[in-house]
């Protein structure tokens, strides 16, 4: 295991995250939040000097760097991220306790959303700013901007291939270019194109200027930290509709955004994927505006509501304007099933993603037709190309395993004595990095109840959901460690 | 596709069905419950009439009998099977509508124990027995039977070779001895000794031979349906450690017995399937009886209702003492992971099999390796033996089928707007074959109050739980009914 590149790649994320604070701590200071201030100081620069003296150390460094270096120095990477940006809230007092202050940082970092605060609005503008930035940063993620922004090293494409592929979401990666570096940069400058569009359409709206850019953060990184106690419910129809509109739209895989500024307007609209999300979304939204019309005023209420519901939960970003637990149980059940589906592949957005799903369609396809003749080769095909069967593997391993680390988390969050709806839909939210279950853990409920225990094996399942299992099944797995022999 | 070998063996499975009923037939004519002779009567005669006509229609026909056609016979050989056995129940008026009364026929013979009656206690004897009589023959197979007593007709093994693999439960066909006929042998002669031990200890008990009859039907089937209102629980704890004993008995690879029978005896304890299983047992009953413990009189009380419902749940059974719907989540939670472990593979019980976890498990581990270490070679292995890439394919392609399955399932059934833990656990306990789930389908209740979908769906799952999904979900599947190119 090369030790030093890792140390030296936790190093540049620590670095990284501080310049990050430094809005955070301007706005703190802007507000004259004396509290809020002294935590992010403190912060910066006692993990700034750490980081300092990390990197040096392992300045020097064998260029030798394989899938396994790659996994880890992810995995911890984010364990690392999330520690540091829980400090300034426990620091600071805000959240008292640090369990508390990790899970909400978590949370954040994941694009999960689950929170263990009852009253958000009592946070000072600072930190609130921090908890939604999170969100932001975790969405496209911290080492794929590492990589956009670090000048090329000569390391070799192993280097920025391995790390990029072990933090980007979907069976396969999204390779826009053959550089590496270059389709960082391209990722980001989509996502920060967009991500200030929705900042325009919320001021449009009547916002102020802090929540446009927290809703815009908690959007584009679909994770749904919110800075009302209500999340969205108290803003107008048309924020509501801003915000279904756009999180449907960072659900989509951004290969998608980079087709149609090259004009391949024909190839975006054949993309199997995006027509499963698409058709997904239509469909579901159509089901529950029937199913619950008769709750709301007009079907016009009714539609805006399953809407927004419907975006909210299969991009998993855990925004609510309503509450769904009170929902007749298809309804309940169909936003169950879409806390699975989850989003496109390539998107920001987490749970299993409905590119998995249509593959693992086409395989259970593929695989019952040579059930009924044994001669016949074929293939399974991805938008007209075949697939690899090492992706296909790959792809069998995943659902194999977050269906163990399902079962897993279910068992030892039973142990807090919830209810059975409870324990089960915080399980599925943290996984699937959604945010708000169902009963205990619903939309006009949170997560801090818990047990410590659970708290943990949450944390586990958000930073698993995330990173898609592997990077942080390795780190628990006794071989990682071992030398290779 | 050689329609006429199908017409056939559809024949010959009415016909074995019709011979078994003549017991049932003699119980009613003893009792004297005119209902019930007629009903048994009207049935005989009626399909016998038509099955000795389909088999004189179809008596010259091809040899050629591919995988396919054994599937297709399986699949609509079992539900032939149900439509028959649920006629004496719906003639004699004792099940009053033909939804419920086929529901009962096909939740007996898939061993699966969900009931629509409230009232048991009021059926006569002859129904009693026949609707117990469905486990025992739904347990083995009935085309494994008709296997053991035809005499081998020379067709070659292709032709007994795929039905048995599409009648017997588990990942790999439990292939005795070279001869499929003396592997059907083999197998009922041990299941009939078998269940003539656990008749004779409930005898012990002081149960009447109606009672006990029924009861070891049940148990020996891993059905679950029972004489008396309650289940089990008004009986004595000597008759309930008798039942948890007997249930984790057939929930036994039966390969195991044989050969224990030739004296391999290390062999048998040395099986990695039967330890997982044996362990998963043992495991729950001490996390439940201490988690439960509080709510019985006594410890040994509280061991001897967490042993029978940890027996019942995870041999797919279904009977029960006490309401675990009441118990913490906690064993609750266990309770319900239990019932997707299900039995082992080759036994009478249902569920996904130990054996298939086994499997997942050490897939699950070795492609962990395999991503740390492209290069190296490793295969998965079963007791020693290298298991084939294609067994695990089959394996991965059950995994897929069994989530959406379950997923459409839970879809459909929620649309009747009980409650989450009602919809759910139907779909798992029937899926399953197990018999009664949580809440609105715990242990007290029945499957009666569901609409006729929720109903029609359920036995679409009951089926494709005990014939392990193929066989049932090839008869909807286009392809299947067209040529072969």
């Amino acid at each position: 295991m090369n030790y030093k590149m890792i140390g030296r790649i936790l190093s540049m994320i620590a670095i990284a995250e501080l310049i990050f604070m430094i809005p955070a701590l301007l706005i703190s200071v802007a507000h004259n939040n004396q509290e809020a201030v002294h935590a992010f100081a403190v912060t910066m620069i006692s993990v700034g000097i750490i980081a300092a003296l990390v990197y040096l150390l392992c300045r020097k460094c064998e260029s030798r760097f394989y899938a396994r270096e790659g996994l880890v120095s992810v995995g911890i990477g984010w364990i690392v991220l999330s520690l540091i940006g829980c400090l300034p809230f426990y620091i600071s007092g805000e959240i008292p306790t640090f369990i508390d202050a990790f899970f909400e940082s978590v949370s954040g970092f994941t694009t999960t959303g689950s929170s263990i605060l009852s009253d958000v609005e009592s946070m000072s503008e600072g930190m609130l700013y921090w908890r939604s930035f999170t969100h932001w940063l975790g969405g496209m993620g911290v080492l794929v901007f590492i990589l956009a922004v670090i000048p090329a090293s000569g390391k070799g494409s192993g280097f920025t291939m391995h790390l990029l592929r072990a933090e980007s979401p979907g069976p396969d990666v999204g390779k826009l270019v053959p550089r590496m570096r270059k389709t960082a940069v391209i990722l980001y400058a989509l996502y920060i194109v967009l991500t200030v569009l929705d900042f325009i359409f919320l001021m449009f709206g009547g916002m102020n200027v802090l929540e446009a850019v927290c809703t815009a953060f908690g959007t584009a990184g679909t994770g749904g930290f919110g800075v009302r106690n209500d999340s969205i419910a108290s803003y107008s129809p048309y924020i509501q509709n801003v915000c279904t509109v756009f999180m449907i739209l960072f659900g989509v895989n951004f290969t998608c955004y980079y087709f149609l500024l090259l004009g391949k307007i024909k190839d975006v609209f054949k993309d199997e994927e995006l027509r499963l999300y698409l058709g997904v979304i239509f469909s579901s939204v159509v089901l529950i505006t029937f199913n619950v019309s008769h709750m709301y005023g007009s079907i016009g209420e009714a539609l805006r509501h399953s809407a927004f519901q419907v975006a909210t939960v299969i991009t998993t970003t855990g925004f609510a304007t309503t509450d769904f637990d009170l929902w007749p149980t298809f309804s309940k059940m169909i936003m169950v099933m879409l806390m699975f589906v989850g989003a496109s592949a390539g998107s920001t957005g987490g749970g299993f993603k409905c590119g998995r799903l249509l593959l693992l369609f086409k395989t259970l396809r593929r695989n019952l037709e040579k059930t009924l003749n044994p001669q016949k080769v074929s293939v399974v095909r991805n938008n007209g190309r075949p697939v690899n069967e090492k992706v296909l593997n790959g792809l069998y391993t995943y659902l194999i395993a977050y269906v163990f680390i399902m079962i897993a988390s279910v068992l030892v969050v039973s142990l807090d004595g919830e209810s059975m709806t409870t324990t089960v839909t915080a399980v599925i939210a943290c996984f699937n990095n959604i945010g708000p279950g169902l009963d205990g853990v619903g939309p006009t409920c949170n997560y801090g109840d818990l047990s410590v225990l659970s708290k943990a094996t949450l944390m586990f399942d958000m930073l698993a959901g995330r990173l898609e299992i592997f990077p942080i099944l390795l780190l628990i797995t006794r071989k990682t460690w071992k030398k290779i022999v």
